[in-house]
């Protein structure tokens, strides 16, 4: 698959809520994931923990509504813009969101993940 | 100047339709613009060759509107999403035209741009 069908298939996921399934068939082994942020979710190194950040963040989020827009797609990158409006857990508050994810593509899987916002 | 100020002003100027000031304040000598697209368009280096792309740009285009998102950063980057209702002056072809802009700033200056779409 070139980068367009992976952009393409990858959003087309996320589009539909599956962000944890474009990432059980997308990210690499050796995945990186960076935050925007300080703290210990800045860097997450290697699909295991990549994927336990992601579970965290939606085990500990209510996903009131998403949205999804691209790909935009530029060499071996693509970006994709994100909204969402959610309400944090543990401390109850709601907040409406935007960002960008920008995936760096190599041999066919997301070898990083990089949020903006 | 810090990245998030930086992108804040970088944006404000776009967001006023001053995108040739805003490259004239911010690019670097050697910035280096790249599009997602082949051709002689593709990569350009230097602030001569980026101004005159720019420049090009907007001598062969009609924009009815336009509109600037963002900025959204991530440690030396900012991304910003733009779009655009244009007419290209030579085709009279109009079209709606979403992209992703994304910036490298190092020593307080844009020292790459990337187009998405």
């Amino acid at each position: 698959m070139g980068i367009k069908d992976i952009a393409e298939d990858f959003a087309a996921l996320c589009k539909a809520g599956q962000h944890e399934e474009a990432g059980a068939r997308y990210w690499a082994e050796e995945v990186v994931s960076r935050e925007a942020m300080e703290g210990p979710m800045a860097e997450m190194r290697g699909v295991a923990a990549v994927r336990e950040k992601s579970a965290w963040w939606f085990a500990n989020h209510e996903v009131h509504s998403a949205t999804t827009e691209g790909p935009f797609v530029h060499g071996d990158q693509f970006a994709l813009r994100f909204e969402m409006d959610v309400t944090a857990k543990q401390t109850g508050q709601r907040l409406q969101m935007a960002e960008i994810g920008l995936y760096t593509v190599k041999d066919g899987k997301v070898v990083e993940e990089r949020f903006f916002y």
